[in-house]
């Protein structure tokens, strides 16, 4: 009820919705309207209030609350259902534990802080409140195992299409998970399986994005290697809009996936890679190998060419590029 | 204590050992002593006690407990750390929220009966009470999640191997993932994963494995399909030797396979598979190919050549024998 009010208001942003259509439309009394708007308020809109006239929506706080996403999910059924919170440990966990209890595809966990936000590999990955998405999606395609790090892929290129298309900002994957600005990171995607050998449970996708930090928000040391969409855009953008972007845009490349599988998305991918012909080195625990980036195989593997021709296939690595 | 002094009873079993023997090879009184032997009889060990001899273990119970299962897991540390419940749900479960709590590698949960165990793809597994061995192991491997599979077929050689080392009887392998003996099912194998996309977190093996079942535990249909150690073999067994053997077996292999690979692995399962050569049916959700079981990829996965001639690869899927 409060959501289909705030879609109301913000179709009709910056015009006058009358109470009576309110009421007609959504069924409920003028006394319920208006606890809504009170609410919404409360939460930070900004919500003009006529005689005669009816209620008009000024300004939206940048939330990611269910309310504020599904303004932007469009016709997707990604992101319908919404789990959010002001402040958790770590929307993963969270996501885990309601696909174990069967929580359905395309749900979606969402935080404005994450106090123990996790990355690839078990590394920290710095959350911090109001700045940036920190979105985890529950996925349950019917794929085999092996094919499961294929998801990673086309996650980054959903996430890199929807910073596009909001921002007209140009953000490159670097294998297998990072999303680039002028060679700084601007996001992070972490898959994870809950799995047989030969059946996928689910999916828990995480999503953490650099949206609206500004240059004091990181150290200098950090500054060097992390932007946010806000330093590179010079200006602030609203966390639910391209949260809703990048749903909309996973949803349709997933959809498309499963029905004709890896090939447009491996074309889309190499065309927004950034490591891709370039020489780099490929450090994992059991040593480093470098050489020139051929490409990924449909398994998603990165395949490395060595200074003796020899090709070899990455499974997991942390990509380096050598300043020479 | 309790274990170490089962240990010494039962590397005597039928001769006495001394109070004052296990006084000073475990360090305790003979009050410690006479209170661990009351357990030990309750647990229904008969174990006789006579003045200036000492005691004498007769016969054990046939227990899966901590105890009962470290006399015959050898020197591996497989099975040294052990949750034994009589009673569970599922021991799946347990061992998946052992594992994410940091669990370490070869941690196993064994149970006495699971009202609500789960075989492959979510089904009923029926586990009564004291009859069987129903285990989930934890195994942590440095290996792609591609070859996760692998260990699906590592661990039913492994089971195999184990049968036929204590009982003598011969169980072949049914890909993926049933063990046989005369075309009847006595063991199923289920490998789920925590894991992300190029890395795994820890994988729950779960092993239900009929042993002292008598024919009339069976309803006439099932004991059509099913079958247990103790009707092939005409004698019942001692659940904690052969869970022991299956885990001690499990470390070998495992311990090769980590090193070198799965080539040898391959080779062993080849060796035992059932289906191989054979006229088979693949059945799954998208659909049922018929044709010659080809063999296996490195990657586990299940190569069918159908009346065409074409080669099929199968990921996951119920194979049935066409009776023609």
């Amino acid at each position: 009820m409060k959501e289909a009010l705030l879609h109301m208001l913000a179709e009709n942003e910056g015009e006058f919705v009358s109470g009576q259509q309110i009421s007609e439309n959504l069924n409920c009394s003028r006394t319920a309207i208006w606890k809504h708007i009170s609410e919404l308020r409360k939460s930070g809109y900004s919500i003009e209030a006529v005689q005669k006239r009816g209620y008009r929506l000024l300004t939206s706080p940048d939330l990611v609350t269910a309310e504020e996403v599904s303004l932007y999910t469009g016709n997707g059924t990604f992101g319908k259902k919404v789990t959010y919170k002001t402040s958790v440990k770590s929307t993963q966990e969270i996501a885990h534990s309601l696909a174990r209890e069967g929580a359905l595809e395309g749900s979606i966990v969402l935080a404005d802080e994450q106090t123990g936000g996790r990355g690839r590999l078990g590394r920290a990955w710095q959350s911090p409140s109001g700045t940036g998405i920190w979105m985890s999606l529950i996925l349950r395609p019917e794929i085999p195992l092996q094919k499961a790090p294929q998801l990673t892929l086309l996650i980054a290129v959903a996430a890199s299409r929807a910073i596009e298309k909001v921002t007209g900002l140009e953000a490159a994957i670097k294998w297998p998970n990072d999303l680039l600005i002028k060679g700084k990171k601007v996001a992070g995607i972490l898959t994870e399986l809950q799995a047989e050998a030969d059946s996928i449970h689910s999916v828990i996708v995480g999503i953490g994005m650099n949206v609206n930090q500004e240059k004091k928000h990181f150290t200098e040391e950090i500054s060097e290697i992390a932007t946010s969409l806000a330093i590179e855009g010079g200006k602030t953008y609203k966390r639910a809009e391209i949260a809703g972007a990048v749903l909309q845009e996973i949803e349709n490349l997933y959809r498309s996936y499963l029905v004709k599988g890896f090939a447009v998305i491996k074309l889309l991918w190499e065309a927004r890679a950034y490591s891709l012909g370039k020489r780099i080195t490929a450090r994992s625990v059991t040593g480093s190998i470098t050489g020139y980036a051929k490409g990924i195989t449909d398994e998603g593997v990165l395949l490395l060419e060595d200074d003796n021709g020899e090709i070899h296939s990455i499974y997991s690595a942390d990509i380096e590029f050598p300043s020479h």
